[in-house]
């Protein structure tokens, strides 16, 4: 519980209202920074953690594609010297330091500044911001967090697989985004699995922290829907209005990009219609639940009321030698017998008369 | 259940995030590799299993239309060399080996790439995918799985009816296209009559594991409602931007392809409405049955207790020697017959004033 | 309920998958075909039912509108040589064949062709397809079945009522779409007033046989909801794409045919609501009517038992002369009445408890 | 009841189906006619009940504006004159005799034809169709029914308030829908203080009769809604296509007649959402009192029968003098009090177990 | 209670019905007015409460930006001035006196008036509206009430932080309507505490009173949802339509504020769902209580039943020296004991049977 408590206020963390936009400072809690630079051609490609800005510029005259990604954002210092040296817009610089769930594409001139999600699967649903500038000679992704989905593309650069290192900055940030969004599947399949699991407890033994669960779970879906949603929003606005940084042939993959997060909205949609009809299931269930819980103590009423107002009358002090209709039954030879088989014959006859009804027949109390 | 648990993580089935865009790899579970050709044109026909692509361009030569069907995707070099023949764009290579739901209409310069789906209902809905190339000169077919639909589309080639011997590749990308859209027909019959089982069941005799069912259903409904939904986007698309590659007469028809997928999709969005209505009704069944069995037992409870109230009394160990008020019936001469029908008396008197109040009225509870 | 149980199999006659396109086959259980004529202009009228296609030719020389109406569609032959005639799409005609729910209006060429469909009012909904295909010089109408909304429409035009005669094809086509629009308002009546009693019924005496009733009708509207959202679709295409068949004081009425079929959906919609409304209103009346049981039970449970309890203790076989401590009250003078008048005065305060509670005051059991 | 029962039927009056097109025919129970003339300019005011159409066109030579009010529909012979004489189109004229719940805007050339409602809260919600027929020299105006807005409106123009006798025909139109849509904001007021009743009705003592209420006027809000809705669209519809009738001046007013009806929109949105709301908080206090006399019950229940339990077993006759096993109770000293201390102990112990479950804690009835 | 009593009707403040458009009237309960003047440029600031108009010619010769606050409505005649001194349209005007919750952006030639509302959370949400009227010179605002969200944007201007001193009047606008946006926040967060308390709450002691919390929850996130939306439409038709008084560089700045929006109405839409979803768990939750209810007087009656039918049996009366059949059991040496030990046998089957059956297992009754 302790987690999902704060999962609403928790989201909202926003420059005190009022300050003045484009001021940079760093979320709480965020972790040291760090330089990362990737320079790349077709011939040749130059890695290292570097302190010194004066890197950058030699890499850009001597590669085609230099890729600086800045992990960390506690230095908001750095940061800003980043969004100086590369030409960032205050405006992109500050997105790169709130804490959102919306992402989003904008165009800074010819440049453009995505904003990602990246996902993964922990004990629970992690996501982590990755906001990508890219201008024709360079490419600057800013992220904070410990998920990294960015390695196997390093790896393709390193070894020259593929298209990349014949490709431009525009086919880098292709990559990137697919990478991203290729990050959302393994965290849907984990989903898939919990809610195969969830589904089968629910129809075999209903329990009730299985309503809080799914409960959880819907939050989490609302999360995922809204960033893939703003994902597919971005990736669509960027297909339609054309910028001149993007060679048609890259365009052909954003498109792909563009079919995966749909494809990712519709398990998102589909797990939420699912998740309501498992809240459905569980009420029927609950319901069917008290009508047999009913059945039972009606069944038990009707079986051992009417023989206790049986043995009730034969246990009335009627004086029997007053009268002859005083209770003769008393003194009779087979009395007590009579009045046992008078019981048993009441409550068998009722027993039936429920049995014909179909009441016992449909009565399946669970067993565990 | 074993079926459908497995329904959600088994639809993700996704290369590794961070694979290289374009890798063309066989899906798991994929058949071996057949390549079915058929050539035609107003003339003639040509129809032949190849295993050498020199066959195709022989073919392209001599006959106007080239259809090549390659059946079973587990050889991924076949497909390959097909892509590189017929020069098909590695991403709808890619697409070919993915498994996906959705349907979609993609533009590769003149040519166009349709993914349909195939259904049949077999013990439940099954569904495959196809996919389509289709340039000036030829289409490529590409399937993995046991259905097909497009036996018909050969016989008709075969026998030159109707009007596809005379026209292009266009046309022939319709009447494939129209088949699958065919085989939802047949589909949607099965899904009503069964719909028509279950209305009456859930009527008549409501059950517990029909929840389960109509939950099952829903499930499927959603898959086919997707489909259905990127076909008639697929198509719709394909109506409002005109590829040269289609004549004006092709479009006519494919017009009418729209019309089916609206039709399909009608049915499906009723299904689906009806699905939710027979929920509510379970449900309300339920109640009425919580409803009756509280009435039976109130009607225990009112008719056995209070006889034995009156049974308790004439129990009670008053000296009726010790003063003439102490329960003087004891000692009247039809102190018992009194007694018993003072409790038939109570008990007619309830049960008439509950037959007044028009409970036993409406209490019908159903036999067997 | 047998009526109903075939609805949703029975709404899918297609025909078999992979036909090919445009083949012309009576749909089954077709009535005979006959083929009215009626030939206008400002200055006569010529109507005929004919055999012979020759009379269409000089009709159409000698009047400035012909209209054609073919009647029954079981033979297939004289179907396709009225499409010959009049150079009906192929399209069109298997359109014409099919059943099918949704209206349409299409362009071939200069040419429009609108389904649409007649509702009358019988025991439940019937409806029935009208094909209505419009040239320059003549209106072609194809109906398979009893309902026939048009001869208000053939009354004008022999009595030179109206407009009708004066204008062209396009006049003629919208009069019969405007009387098809008007036959919706008497059954719209019709669900007025059994919506009406339904209300009140499920108001004053709420039973169960009713669920199915909404549910049915639930079906009913669908099928109307489809219909009519269709054709508000169709004429609001027509408006929007001018075909130069239509007159500018035309489309004036056409607009109006659009507005009623704004209010027939209308009316359709507000039906679907209320129905839902009623659903909810049954199942608040069985969750008040359960609560009511309840009380009643817990009523006569609260009124008897606790004195059962106190003759249950004066019933106890305590020595009383051994003691006198045990049980007194038996050889008390006025042992009897004491307990008597304390069992008197426990239930009557417990029901004055549950007065003051506010119980009694709410409980109100349906009188018959 | 009586008067909701009729409200679906009620609403379809309409032409015969097949009736030509522009027929004239008064609604069922309309009113007598009148005609009311205003004619006024900057300079001066001149307003008469006229019986005579001359007076209109001297009028029109004399004065800027004029304006004719027809109030009652009953002289059919009189409204179709009205038409011919200001040139209104036949399916104008219809429109104004039909009764129709939808709002509209149509171009008849320059000339405008609006449909508004007026609304009125008496007993129960009022309202009155108002159409508008707008030329360069004349406002025809048509209502039948006892409400009426345009008083303010004719007295600014007797005082000369405002700017309204320096504009033309434009702005007396804006004026006079500003007034219809002025007449909702009472409505909405009443039905605001309705609904705050029936809140604190539920939330307190939520009765049976609420349901058919809350039932009620949600069928009410649908009728206000539909009206705002497409009065809406018909401004919205106005703003969009500019006819040269409407000066720029007079569209920023109709701006602002769009901005009220949107709030108008709000209004009826949120009372519909507010009325759903009720409904759920009635049935939660239905489960909620279920629940509660279920608790009463358990406790009469748990308190009462186990010390009848104790009461029957000293009951039993089991013969104490021959054996010292057979209830030495009933022989002991304090015997009886042992056994009333025993019923205490057990009904005690247990409403100590309830108490401590925390049922005692959350049961609260509802007192009067 | 009385608090959200008057939440409806209360909302609906206008204008009596007819009164002539552009009246200006100070709303009921306003407070006095004052004007505040800040004149600014790169070189200096002027900030002065002012009496006289002229002082606002002279700071527009002198300044490049005038920005004048008027505070408190109450005096219509200053605030009539006011709209005539800056050419502000009469209806604008009226608009700022009016009551309203739809925030707005209007076009009056070149200036732009927008009306936006500020939130502050006090005890409950407290709204008031501002509204700011821009042209190429000076802005005017409008405000009536204590919430005052402008101060961090007076004391920039004072200290010269960031770009606005060096900006136009439209970077100034720019500046009040982000304050506004931000003011949401807090707002936001506060609700989401309040939402994570009552989930707490729900979950673990779900009460009465909280249905009534879940309701006045909603009718609060109604309201601010139009006003977030509202604010959308308003920043989005500003972000469309543009004005030449606003440069590219501040549409960059709006630009963000439009993202801003979008993330307060995902907060307020991701807080109404969560709100429907507290309601369902309040609900099932409800259900499952009553089941355990059920449960435990199931229990008591299964356990408690029996045994008195077996005490009154031997409660009975036969005469056991009539005949050896006659209750054998009562002159037993052990019989006493047999029959305590045949009632604990009963009942200890009877539970074991319930345990069986799973019962118990899953009674959990909520302890305090």
């Amino acid at each position: 519980m302790s987690k999902s408590r704060k999962r609403y206020s928790r989201k909202i963390k926003h420059t005190p209202p009022g300050t003045s936009p484009g001021t940079i400072v760093s979320p709480p809690g965020a972790c040291p920074t760090f330089i990362d630079l990737i320079a790349y051609g077709p011939e040749g490609v130059y890695e290292k953690r570097i302190d010194d800005w004066s890197e950058v510029h030699q890499a850009m005259q001597k590669y085609p594609v230099v890729w600086v990604n800045i992990e960390g954002l506690g230095n908001s210092e750095l940061v800003t010297q980043a969004g100086d040296i590369f030409g960032i817009h205050r405006l992109a610089l500050e997105d790169v330091m709130n804490i959102q769930e919306r992402s989003k594409l904008e165009q800074y001139g010819e440049n453009s500044f995505f904003v990602v999600h990246m996902a993964e699967m922990k004990e629970s649903l992690e996501t982590e911001k990755l906001s990508i500038y890219t201008s024709k000679k360079f490419v600057v992704t800013f992220q904070d967090g410990p998920i990294d989905v960015m390695n196997p593309v390093r790896e393709r650069i390193r070894k020259g697989n593929g298209l990349i290192r014949k490709m431009g900055t525009d086919y880098l940030t292709y990559a990137v985004v697919d990478a991203v969004i290729d990050s959302y599947f393994p965290v849907l399949e984990a989903y898939g699995d919990l809610l195969d699991k969830l589904e089968e407890g629910i129809i075999e033994k209903p329990e009730r922290q299985m309503v809080a669960q799914i409960h959880s779970l819907k939050k989490e879906f609302f999360s995922l829907k809204r960033m893939a949603w703003s994902l597919r929003d971005a990736i669509s606005a960027f297909l339609r209005d054309a910028s001149p940084l993007y060679s048609p042939e890259t365009r052909i993959y954003f498109r792909d990009c563009y079919d995966h997060t749909i494809t990712v909205l519709d398990f998102v949609e589909t797990y939420r219609e699912f998740l309501s009809d498992l809240m459905d299931i569980y009420l029927s269930s609950l319901s069917n639940r008290t009508n047999e819980v009913m059945k039972v103590m009606a069944i038990f009423t009707s079986l051992f009321v009417p023989p206790t107002l049986i043995a009730g009358i034969y246990g009335m002090n009627f004086h029997t030698q007053l009268s002859p209709y005083n209770m003769p039954e008393l003194t009779w030879y087979f009395g007590y017998p009579y009045a046992l088989g008078l019981m048993l014959a009441v409550s068998l006859s009722i027993l039936g008369l429920l049995y014909w009804k179909g009441w016992l027949g449909s009565l399946k109390i669970r067993s565990k």
